[in-house]
């Protein structure tokens, strides 16, 4: 018996089976990054009795945990495996709780006129007699020329229902229709059954689903979970690597993420009470291997020179080829991309923005795992890519945590006696820091000379907050007294060097696109900020730590999840589709690998805000005018 | 251990299993009509020693074998089941040995211009450059519109091979493109490998495939076999009924004739040392029910009235959604139907023997457990069907076998002597008496006046052939000296009644269309007679029988299995396909069941030839000048 604290549940205990698992089983939601490879140490676990029912501390264990630590019982839930049937009473500490991640469904979108790929329309048709029996296919068909002008095919799993649908319908049927091309479901008679559709954005790390009332065009419900393809790799790279490492390995991923997509399927349908067979269509974007991998094809050569997409165009796959559980007679469309490095969701960015009609310049910076950043106007668009890592999302970061309840989203520090002040999500006590509070945190850090310009804690800096603890420099934002944890929230040296990373690479992106097209800050009217990370970054941080180069703060707006927007948009109108593909065809990539000063830019970009300062004078004039008396590290900038 | 005589196979014992499964598992074929529900009495073998091992005697083999039988060790291999593990031995008699079965695979066949729906391309594509990294399949589609001036579609399976193909190919691949409107499969470089497809003839009884290399045009393997749906019921209708009977039945049927056809594709591929992967396309024909079991649709309603199918227009669908294991990306194409009791059995007949495109008016008689008749010219066709039953493919006959060899395949009676002489396949000693067999020993049995025009045995013909064996008359074809079964072959009176209920059914058939067409017998310049049953019925045998209106004999040509032929034409030539379309709107349908006449019809034909002599003036002149001296019966007709 494993019973789990403080939940209370119990489960019989499975040999073989690990804690995590076994967790999974009773409903006990534990956090795990790694996905249980015992990488991210995310899923400790304190072991109150019945040790001896465990497996020994692994090798991965004791990299991860202190000896007193494991002497204390203090294990990894992915590693410790149960090897007999005893009782063991297990702890999950509220820092190892898995939480519900708030996620940003209302990213900006552009309205448009509903459209969608799939109808319903009631059919009667004639009966047939012994003096002209006529099948029952010709007779649907008929009927249906008479009301729409044509004849659409019969998908094969209608097909087989057709004689029945007739007969118990008494010859009214409600046909499903997919692009007025094919009948892909039939009804008898008219149930009053409105076709649904989701919208779907497969990022790296995280799936969110949009389910969409097709008549009304309402969303109704909205599903989003880590990807759990997480297990296999944090980026793209190491997905890709993981699929060059097997033959089974690209199925795998494949089912992992469609898994993943048929849990928010069942999840947004429960929200709303429907049966998934009433989701009739679905739209799908992501990144070029995420998109790739959700459709079952090998991202292998996008991770190659020259990095060719395999394929750009949208693709239309019935959903039970790829296994995803919705109507057996439904399509799946995956929008297009437009390189290797830039994919479906940089179109469906595009699309939710605007820029693509816009006479201004604008630029969309989509921040995830990978970043997408496009330029331009209608006139002419171009778009990169960069490895921004997921620091953003919380990940490698000392207490980065998702957007969930008690993760700390703002971070401010008072300049004067360097105490922070903090907001967290529900207003609760904290147990983690999400992005962007990791963001305000190195901006505010930087603002108040706690850091230097190159990152690092400056040494003369004294305050209660700044403290060496085993030979890394950390700032406390939250005592352990406040928290939910019962530990110190840190902010350390090397949580900072991790930003400085991500933000060096976004930065070199917007910078060398910028001067690829020839344009300068000033003349870029509007700076989208998109991410489905769940929370704000705030514009003026960003900037301050150089995310991206100088632009006035009033022409900068975050603007959400523009991906699942786009998704949405080409869910309910195939006008928005055909657009879809002509930008994605319009838009010029840049392979920021490919340009010979973007090793220099991005050492550059390391610095705060950047090392050549002249490229942020309001930055440096605003520091300056912040520095705290006596310091002189801003007032020296 | 269960050791199987005369073969010395052996086999572990599986409680539980039948002796017939047991047999099967040990690669010893045992004849059985009904599929092991205890209802035909094929699977006779004798218990040498361990019968103690088995189940005692079913209520079936109690009704089928005498006490002496049963207390001799006979029983029935499909209801012996194995209780213990002890030893058994088995020994399967002569005529319970399951034969290869002849296949008529030269049905006539109209010549036709090869224009298959699959042909391979090889195609060069071009490099994708950094400066240009295009997509994968936006090469490929390039390099194809170059060369067929359209850009076909790239089918689900296709899509996931092309960058390993493109890259293992080194920018050259073949592809395979169907209707050239979409690549089912790509192949990196230049392989050697012509594609090929299967032509099906998905009979009531028997299946029957041929492979044809679609380069040639060539047909490089037969295969053939029983319908393995015949456990489920020996007739379309009883087959319909299972199917209503419960749920899951259409897909255990489906599953059924698809596993069926996969064991003759790997057959005819293995023949050839072809991989089935090779096989890119397939053509079906069948009666209608056969045709949507096939396709896994219900013919349920195909049975009620007014006996509608549910599709007539030809069916393509992919082969993996129908389980049918060849090429993955293969179609197969079902060709249309006439109507719920006229399939694209006989549309396939059609086109083999030109009916549509002749200016004389012929009629084609497809005998099988179902017989299809069309009649007609190029100016109008009909047609009907009848339930013919299994008798011309050797079921419910006394001795009936397929036509393996040892079957009696002809026989003569000496009209003094009443001593027969018959021919068996292979020219060796005689197991049973196949179809045509049973049709020559009802005409000669009758022409000698051994049986009266009622069918009946005449009781003042004594002759040593000639005997009365528990109540039930029969003639004695072969004394079991001559047999390799140690028994005598006979024809009894009721196995001269299967065949007069046969023949009156088909006679019914081509009488009432004829009449309604308004075309009199001598009108009738062809007559095509078709059968996939593997031997050539005597155009005289069945005329003197009556199995059809007295139509000069040198009018009538036995040409063998033309549904076959005409998927095979349908597989060589898409014209074809779109004539088979043509033809089946074209094809009017008769309902023998709404005809007034019918009953009466039927009753009349079962007499030999025919109740109203005056339809047959020439047998009955010849039958006069045959008589026997002395003989009162035929002198009197």
């Amino acid at each position: 018996m494993i019973i789990f604290l403080p939940y209370g549940r119990r489960l019989k205990a499975s040999k073989g089976k690990t804690l995590l698992d076994a967790a999974l089983d009773a409903g006990v939601k534990i956090q795990s990054f790694c996905g249980g490879r015992g990488l991210c140490g995310r899923c400790r676990i304190v072991v109150r009795s019945g040790g001896e029912n465990l497996s020994p501390p692994s090798e991965a264990e004791k990299r991860i945990l202190s000896e007193d630590e494991l002497s204390g019982g203090l294990r990894l839930a992915c590693q410790a495996e149960i090897v007999s049937s005893g009782e063991v009473l297990v702890e999950v500490p509220v820092e190892s709780q898995a939480y519900k991640q708030r996620l940003v469904a209302g990213g900006l979108e552009t309205p448009v006129q509903l459209k969608p790929a799939v109808r319903r329309l009631v059919v009667e048709v004639r009966r047939s007699t012994l003096e002209d029996a006529e099948s029952d296919v010709e007779v649907l068909l008929e009927a249906l020329e008479r009301k729409i002008g044509d004849r659409p095919t019969v998908s094969y799993e209608a097909l087989k229902r057709v004689p029945y649908a007739i007969r118990e319908g008494d010859w009214t049927v409600t046909v499903v229709l997919w692009m007025d091309k094919e009948i892909i479901s039939i009804e008898p008679g008219r149930p009053n059954e409105v076709p649904y559709g989701l919208a779907v954005d497969v990022g790296t790390t995280k799936l969110a689903a949009f389910l969409v009332d097709l008549e009304s065009g309402k969303t109704v419900a909205t599903a989003s979970d880590m990807n759990p393809q997480i297990s296999y790799g944090e980026d793209v790279i190491s997905r890709i690597s993981y699929i060059m490492e097997g033959e089974g390995n690209l199925e795998r991923l494949h089912r992992t993420v469609v898994d993943g997509v048929n849990v928010l399927l069942r999840e947004a349908c429960k929200a709303v009470g429907i049966e998934p067979s009433m989701v009739y269509d679905m739209t799908v974007v992501g990144n070029t291997a995420m998109h790739h991998i959700f459709l079952g094809i090998s991202p292998k050569y996008v991770a190659l020179s020259p990095y060719p997409a395999v394929v750009r165009s949208p693709v239309d796959v019935k959903a039970k080829d790829l296994g995803v559980e919705m109507n057996i007679g439904a399509y799946v469309h995956a929008l297009p991309v437009i390189a290797g490095f830039v994919g479906a969701d940089a179109v469906a960015g595009i699309l939710a923005t605007g820029i693509h009609e816009s006479d201004e310049v604008s630029m969309l910076i989509d921040i995830g795992t990978n970043t997408e950043i496009v330029l331009g106007s209608k006139e002419r668009l171009a778009a990169c890519s960069c490895a921004s890592g997921p620091a953003f999302e919380g990940a490698h970061i000392t207490h980065g945590i998702r957007a969930v309840e008690g993760a700390i989203e703002r971070i401010w520090i008072d300049p004067e006696t360097l105490e922070p002040a903090y907001k967290t999500i529900g207003d609760v006590k904290p147990r983690g820091i999400c992005g962007s509070a990791i963001v305000d945190a190195v901006a505010e850090m930087f603002k108040t000379g706690i850091i230097g310009v190159n990152g690092s804690f400056r040494s003369e800096v004294e305050a209660p907050r700044v403290r060496c603890d085993g030979g890394t420099m950390e700032f406390v934002v939250a005592w352990k007294e406040e928290t939910s944890t019962g530990k110190d929230i840190v902010v350390t040296q090397s949580d900072v060097r991790e930003v400085q990373l991500a933000k060096a690479a976004i930065y070199t992106g917007t910078s060398i696109l910028m001067k690829r097209m020839g344009i300068e800050p000033l003349e870029v009217e509007k700076v989208f900020i998109a991410g489905a990370f769940g929370n704000y970054i705030d514009p003026e941080s960003a900037q301050i730590i150089g995310m991206y180069p100088e632009i006035p703060l009033d022409r900068v707006q975050f603007v959400g999840n523009t991906a699942g927007s786009g998704a949405r948009m080409a869910l309910l109108s195939t006008d928005v589709r055909r657009l879809a593909e002509d930008v994605a065809k319009r838009v010029r990539y840049l392979e920021l690998g490919a340009d010979p000063d973007f090793q220099k830019e991005f050492l550059k970009a390391t610095h705060l805000p950047h090392m050549e300062l002249k490229r942020f004078p309001n930055v440096v004039r605003f520091l300056k005018g912040k520095a705290r008396s006596g310091d002189k590290g801003l007032k020296s900038l």
